[in-house]
């Protein structure tokens, strides 16, 4: 298999990941299929530290990046894929089978940057992690057992990925919105909620969650997102009490 | 994913597998994809305990079978396939790509046993292991890091065996041969050859692994096998000296 120079623009996101093992597995995985660019969130630090000193630990181990929030992991990315265990009725997100997914993934490679991620070995991705994704990705599994190892998972993701080499190379007509643009939108309806009285401070990151899920399922583009800030702005500043 | 019935008839087999990690983590593939039938090759025996009492050891594992050698663990299969990380021109046998190739092992599936080897993760299929086999499976991996981890490899060959739901039922037309059968023809045949006097005893086992290889190539049916036995008890019988 020859990695095609689109690969460099997956970043294949570890979050809250536990054990170095799978850190490492990983970042095998990655190698063997030709993407190499890491990132981890949150992690637990003395296994990050136990997986990046490994012997033979890899290189793109030792260049992964480290991000505090996935907001700032994904915020150059036009498409933000969650991976997730459990089935279309128990989530709220649009969920993919990874193979129709992968298809969506690789087109959108072609032209922009695509967050893939991959939540914690216990608990999978938090809602909070889930409200930055556009839509899911399932692996095929059977009902009765379908939560996977953390380092196989991401070795079948990234083997249907590559799989194929004929990616699509039609570039899509309007350029995609980032997730840092989505983000600064939902923050911006999220102020003016608040701004409008209409947002209790409990419920303040439910509905934060909820916004940025719901914009994302929009498809904006680059011109939507700035079209979106400016209306927003407008409205936050006519709602702000003035000085 | 609902498995199917064909599914029972893959055998996976690990060939003198060294760490319980990977033991355990080829079993969890295994149950995620839906195939139950697990062999173990003189597998490193405190690894193998280990994994079998792990805490959540699956019940697949408990009940895998335990055999001494890759001709007995093979014997009532039609298709014996191999996996590994090097490239066509390495190996003499034939090498297909992953998706290729699982087309082919579903096909004979919905009618037959089919055999999956993986080689120990130091030095994977030994040439003997290897003239077992019809053919190898190749994951397309990148050249500058091929090899895979082995728990990573079999949830991969796993996917791809179980990704497409739509198994080929067509009955092939005439039944294919038997491992055991095929193993029997290649030691008459060796016989043959030792009674002739053409076989030097110091390359008596490399003869028998090319005559395995040999045989597996040519497809041969269970009618197939049962003319070549007949034929070389013939030249046996013949060549042995009158007592």
């Amino acid at each position: 298999m020859v990695p095609q120079p689109e690969f460099d623009r997956l970043r294949v996101v570890l979050v809250a990941t536990r054990n170095a093992l799978n850190i490492g597995a990983a970042a095998r995985a990655m190698s063997n299929f030709g993407f190499f660019n890491l990132a981890v969130v949150d992690p637990y630090e003395p296994s990050f530290r136990e997986a990046r000193s490994a012997v033979g630990a890899l290189e793109l181990l030792a260049c992964a990046q480290e991000f505090e929030t996935v907001g700032e992991a994904v915020a150059d990315c036009t498409l933000v894929v969650g991976t997730t265990a459990v089935g279309q009725r128990e989530v709220r997100h649009p969920v993919k089978r990874l193979e129709d997914g992968a298809r969506v993934m690789r087109k959108r490679l072609a032209s922009s940057r695509v967050a893939i991620l991959f939540g914690s070995e216990k608990f999978g991705l938090s809602n909070e992690d889930l409200s930055h994704c556009n839509w899911l990705l399932r692996i095929p599994t059977r009902e009765e057992h379908r939560s996977m190892n953390l380092g196989q998972a991401v070795a079948v993701c990234l083997y249907e990925l590559a799989r194929n080499p004929k990616i699509a190379t039609r570039q899509e007509k309007s350029g995609p919105a980032t997730a840092g643009d989505i983000d600064r939108v939902a923050a911006l309806l999220l102020e003016a909620l608040h701004a409008s009285g209409s947002l209790k401070s409990r419920s303040a990151p439910r509905t934060a969650e909820k916004l940025r899920r719901l914009m994302r399922r929009h498809n904006l583009t680059a011109d939507d997102a700035k079209f979106w800030l400016g209306m927003f702005r407008q409205i936050v500043w006519k709602l702000s009490p003035p000085k």
